[in-house]
């Protein structure tokens, strides 16, 4: 499937969260499939922290670059794209096309930076409603994601109950705990304290802050792997024969880390990543309802599919039980599946039999 | 209880596991209680990462200053000094008067700094066995420790077999798991990729390599609470009266983790964490015996005592039950406790009703 991204541009002002008004911003997006004459078979994917509005197939001049979730989303694939019209959208504040802190600010002709506002999920939400618009969109037939994404895919519901027949909330959870917002703490930590971080303000000073960017990943890929699954994957395997008793790399574990914190940091914005940290902190759509989520999701109208898999301790299924029952407690029509999985936090990026079985099923019980 | 630390000095050179000579060096420690004249009821408490020779106690000079395991270690506490005569040590390679990485090299006459070679859970134990020479004894009633100090407490009973009459382990794992260990290298890597690490050769240069001092130990906090624990403590409590929509303090999380590492980072040696840290990756006992924990124990002749936690999910109690079943298969004696605490890794410091008593019963049986 060759796709080619498009951008979206929007010049009515998008008021946010903060209270700060963002004057202008673009989104980029793909899309996969045919909306059909009803407009009623739009589904709208949302991506978590690292990926994009790239969600499946490849670019015509670069066959590697294959969407994040193509084993989720093409023809034939659980969300068919021979039935649906799939939209792969990049949240506001991110560094791959859509408006972030390295695009330009109208008021002073160079890029954002550090003046760019935080975000929220809300945010998110709000600005893909103007891409719905934009698309001739009423009503999704779905709004899907995990992890980060999921949280995109549960305020769409509240947001704009009327706007989405089903939510499909994948690996989620409806707050961070305090250990969640703990790493994501010393990530930021990590990349403010870099000498090259300067504020926010690197980009005309023709540095990155590479070193805390690198740490940020490192820690993240911990948390997105189970115990289980990185002892499977790598075990005490020492990289040498023997122990070297410096600091070089001795156990494959630390070449893999080095390896993804090195890689991350060659690509993605600081700025974004300390957002993106800060949108997941604030997600709490129970805070205005007294910490009462049965309360919070009164307003929903959506069905539900929620799934979480049995490894995952950065969003634990408690987390997604949580949801299910707050979204019980209101009558919805809820579908739960907890599947026993060894990959932690990533195994929704993983193509297991069960998990793909159960989301082939749920959209093919979608009526268009 | 006032006590005081004394320094002793070895000058014969200490052959290092890694074929390395430590050419002289001192062992700070303090004891507590007297030594009978059977010399039958020594009892050496080892430390973990962040601790010293300094267990129990305030010195004269400094009554705010309790050694860290005053809990446990006193006048009619589980580990009774009335009846015991108990040695805390501090290891070397630390940075609290033993000989490490800020004592003066005698080959060069300026701090080692990073040509300190690196030391194992062996090498410690080695030198606290020169330790037990100077101070007359031959055979310890027990050897104790909690997490890194426990994995001194069995290689003592490994090492030198007929020293040890019981072996007290807690919170303890028999080898680090992957994720152990992609902790201790974000840590590290925090560490060395401060600029101003310089190579382990900041000492001579004014600097401290404080921001990455500070990383590492938000990321060792992270792994010390459960996260029920850190949810309870600090839960989604804000520090301010709303979100700020900035980078500051949000949540009260935050503010103990920054809090943490800063006080940290002005006290703790980067050399000594980055050591610390591989000599916890190494260790692995079963490794000399294909990886099988059973014939690594066969040579042990000590009682045991083994405390797991079930919240520490750093060390979880599936790790101390490798330990157990070990132990079992070499008929060793085996007392096995498993705390139902929430504190997580930290709660072996923690002044546990079920977990004291237990102590002091099995104090209470060894025989003098």
């Amino acid at each position: 499937m060759i796709v080619a991204p498009q951008m979206a541009r929007f010049t009515e002002p998008l008021k946010l969260q903060s209270g700060a008004l963002l004057p202008e911003f673009e989104i980029a997006y793909e899309t996969y499939g045919k909306l059909n004459a009803a407009r009623s078979n739009a589904v709208l994917v949302c991506h978590a922290l690292n990926a994009s509005h790239h969600v499946a197939g490849t670019y015509a001049n670069e066959p590697q670059n294959v969407g994040w979730w193509d084993n989720m989303v093409g023809p034939g694939k659980p969300l068919d794209t021979d039935r649906f019209f799939v939209i792969g959208n990049n949240y506001i504040g991110s560094c791959f096309g859509s408006t972030g802190p390295t695009s330009t600010n109208p008021a002073t002709g160079k890029p954002w930076g550090a003046d760019f506002p935080l975000v929220t999920v809300e945010d998110w939400v709000a600005a893909q409603a103007r891409l719905a618009d934009h698309l001739g969109i009423e009503r999704f037939a779905a709004v899907m994601g995990g992890s980060l994404g999921a949280m995109q895919a549960l305020q769409w519901a509240l947001s704009y109950p009327a706007r989405v027949r089903n939510s499909i909330v994948i690996a989620a959870t409806p707050r961070l705990s305090a250990q969640n917002i703990a790493f994501n703490e010393v990530a930021r930590q990590a990349i403010m304290t870099d000498p090259d971080f300067h504020g926010g303000h690197y980009y005309d000073k023709g540095v990155v802050p590479r070193r805390g960017l690198r740490i940020a990943r490192m820690i993240g890929h911990i948390t997105y792997l189970s115990d289980d699954a990185m002892m499977e994957k790598f075990g005490r395997v020492l990289r040498r024969v023997a122990p070297g008793f410096d600091f070089d790399i001795d156990f494959e574990i630390e070449s893999y880390l080095r390896h993804q914190g090195d890689k991350f940091s060659t690509y993605f914005d600081a700025n974004t990543y300390l957002r993106i940290t800060k949108a997941l902190d604030y997600y709490d759509p129970a805070a205005l309802f007294g910490g009462d989520l049965s309360k919070a999701f009164a307003r929903a109208q959506a069905d539900f599919l929620v799934v979480s898999f049995t490894s995952d301790w950065r969003f634990s299924s408690a987390r997604s039980r949580e949801i299910v029952r707050a979204l019980l407690d209101n009558r919805r029509v809820v579908s739960y599946l907890e599947i026993d999985a060894p990959q932690g936090h990533d195994a929704f990026l993983m193509d297991d039999p069960r998990y793909f079985g159960a989301l082939r099923a749920y959209f093919g019980n979608i009526a268009l």
